[in-house]
């Protein structure tokens, strides 16, 4: 096989990590060839920032591009080629082969090919042709991708569906069915109820749902979906629950969560981890020489667990991105200055849906049961701030361990601006804190902005009280 | 001298650490004898909600009142005289003297007799009757308690003037001045025109000069106010200023900060310290038996250095009156559990003004250049969230010290909800961790919220490189 390209450092994947490791590699070697291929046509966006690009809020498109693919290629000194998909690795060492036959013959590389929505199995054995539409045909959305926040905007600017089923609850597609017009309603079909479940407590979700379906146009039904009927030009006519009702729609959005992309690390036989993505050392280092990992596809070392754990979050892509970059161009010729570690992270998590933030940060009960921590929880209610000048309820959960009272996590569901205490949890946890640290912590007072009694001291307190009454 | 009234815990002065103690002391000894005198008749409310009321943004009264001296007494079982002035200590150990000629016996007692509104040599001197007028005669103002608030509130609401000069900038006296309303022209004469000089530093004083006066109602003036011409009937004509202006205006608000009240810790013989302020032990203990001290009286031990320190803020009245209450009772009659300690303080201190918040935690830089640490200063500018959002600038300025890279403090301005971040801040410095603990920690990011690179681990950032760059 004829490389028709040489680099030095290839990097599969743009967006955060990737955009983040080829700049960090520019910065530490200045000489080095770097490819950066991306599969889509968009290579530096806001994740981020697409429920609200898609609801409308944000109105021009250009606004959520940090660069376009020659704007970055030029700043950075980086060959960038987009709608490059790479579809396997040569017999030849360090070879990739795209899917337009060329090949690329590289020195290190660093996959940085993220994660997709995760389809359900009656969507993705459904007759249609993936592909303009989407993962899964036409009329159902994901939101992942630029490309599907341009679907959305569009059927909802030219053919505005009066009713949008939204199955399962993660954050982005909830984001995006909370930003939909006010002539739509929405019914969100989640297991149990519950919403965001990967970073809410059974509680606090309940409290979301409370606020989310005060205004009547969105409804949450306890039911698992489980088929989706379609007319026969695939357009959907009704999403299917276990418990045997049909709920007529004109379009469905699915909340079902994201998944690694892992075919790529498949082919080069790489070892994976938690929740299939690549397992790496605290330098982003595969198990193989000369291959690096960054962002959504990788399994980072949690600070709290010490194990590897997938926090696909925007930082841990910045960060991985980072790290991997200058790592794998040090590898290559070591120059001044040492090579890059990282941190063990903290999930840290918040989201904003109808004018109510709730965040997490650290361990949930669950996942600190799991680790093996003696954990428990305790559930208050403080106030944003003096409730004589408007004060509303915040919500706080605290979890830690009985053992040594060592704080493990916490979450919040409160009015706008709450999501930022999660950050004072987050730095404790990180530094191995206990419950009695939080309490003894000081914090600012101010009838505007906090009461004298932080609800989060006040839920380390109420912590305190549940440990001294074992 | 006959003690008219015997009682096994007296406390003197009320608001948030003697009422905070008499609550503790009463959990701690259901039995004990506990009077409770304040030498005003407003025994506890909300000192920090005091501008809202003056300015009218809380209509009223009652919503700052926490108990009617009544209603505290029947809710704790507490003895509460009102009006009620310690005025000197009898011959014979363990008597206080009230102004009314009544004494009182006690077997323990608790000075938590406050802090009061500093009134500058030329104001205390003039010819006035101080009482009903407030300590500086006709037209000028204070606000340090509830009938301060309700002396400005009349008088704004019965003849505002068209121009206010408030002298100082500390911050009760910004909050009142910027809750005047809009017919009310105000000019702040300052030395060098620096805002909240015990809280922020000369950079970050001038963001919220700016931001004051960009509406044209506020003026800031910068120079030493040296005195008052009054009309023959006593009220204000005009502020003479160290520039040899004359500044005509129709009231005044004193901004000149507070000190604590000594004449009591005086007569009783107790070793003060920083600024004046009664020296306590982590007991609250002060250097005489039976004696203890609470609130803005007391200094306390500072976390950071380790010193006694004056911080007169609401949690620390609170938590040091819990602490010297819960004591004052143990050491009558030990009970189970054991004394309470006091832990090591943290300033954290925040204010809204004219819809910017200002905060700030830890040491400022010359404060820790003054305890000995080779300490630095960076300033930065970062974004409360997404600027596509709607985002806005957020300064950060952080403290550290040079030799181990140790965060020392930071100080913050910005929009609603900035303020928050310092809690991270008083956490951390209150745990000795470093500018590496500040910039590896995990934050919430969400584009309505928090920008992916939180502003805080900005300024960690631009604090790094300053290090690194030595």
């Amino acid at each position: 096989m004829r490389a028709d390209h040489q680099t030095d450092l290839l990097i599969v994947g743009g967006t955060a990590a990737g955009t983040a490791a080829a700049a960090a590699a520019r910065r530490a070697a200045p000489g080095a060839r770097i490819l950066l291929v991306d599969k889509g046509y968009d290579l530096a966006y806001s994740t981020c920032e697409l429920p609200m690009f898609a609801g409308g809020q944000i109105d021009r498109e250009e606004a959520l591009l940090r660069y376009t693919p020659d704007a970055f290629s030029e700043t950075f000194g980086v060959d960038v080629w987009t709608g490059a998909e790479v579809t396997g690795f040569g017999a030849r060492e360090r070879t990739a082969l795209l899917a337009d036959g060329r090949t690329v013959r590289w020195q290190r590389l660093i996959l940085a090919v993220g994660a997709r929505a995760r389809v359900p199995e009656y969507l993705a054995s459904a007759p249609h042709t993936p592909g303009p539409q989407g993962p899964a045909g036409p009329g159902v959305f994901v939101l992942r991708t630029l490309d599907d926040a341009r679907r959305i905007r569009e059927r909802f600017a030219t053919d505005p569906p009066a009713h949008v089923v939204v199955v399962g609850a993660g954050y982005t597609g909830l984001e995006a069915a909370a930003a939909l017009g006010h002539d739509t309603r929405v019914s969100i079909v989640a297991p149990a109820g519950r919403l965001l479940p990967s970073g809410l407590s059974e509680p606090l979700s309940r409290v979301v749902a409370e606020r989310l379906t005060a205004g009547g146009r969105i409804l949450v039904r306890a039911a698992r979906a489980t088929g989706l009927d379609r007319a026969p030009d695939g357009r959907p006519l009704a999403v299917r629950t276990d418990d045997g009702e049909k709920i007529g729609c004109g379009a469905v959005i699915l909340a079902t969560g994201i998944a690694p992309n892992t075919e790529v690390a498949a082919a080069l036989g790489l070892r994976l981890g938690d929740e299939g993505a690549v397992r790496v050392t605290t330098a982003m280092r595969t198990n193989k020489p000369h291959i690096w990992a960054a962002g959504d596809c990788a399994a980072i070392p949690e600070a709290i667990t010490g194990r590897p754990r997938w926090i696909p979050l925007a930082m841990n892509a910045f960060r991985t991105g980072r790290v991997a970059g200058r790592n794998a161009v040090f590898s290559l010729a070591p120059s001044g200055g040492r090579p890059a570690t990282l941190e063990p992270a903290v999930a840290a998590f918040a989201v904003r849906l109808a004018g109510v933030d709730m965040a997490h940060a650290g361990l949930r009960l669950e996942e600190a049961l799991d680790a093996g921590f003696t954990a428990e929880a305790v559930d208050i209610v403080g106030a944003s701030h003096s409730r004589t000048l408007g004060g509303e309820d915040v919500h706080v959960r605290v979890v830690f361990d009985r053992r040594q009272g060592r704080l493990l996590g916490a979450e919040t569901v409160g009015p706008p601006g709450s999501a930022l205490r999660m950050n004072t949890v987050a730095a404790l946890v990180r530094l191995g804190a206990s419950i009695h640290d939080l309490e003894a912590s000081d914090t600012v007072y101010h009838p505007d902005i906090s009461p004298l009694h932080d609800p989060l001291r006040v839920a380390a307190r109420s912590a305190q009280k549940q440990l001294r009454a074992r």
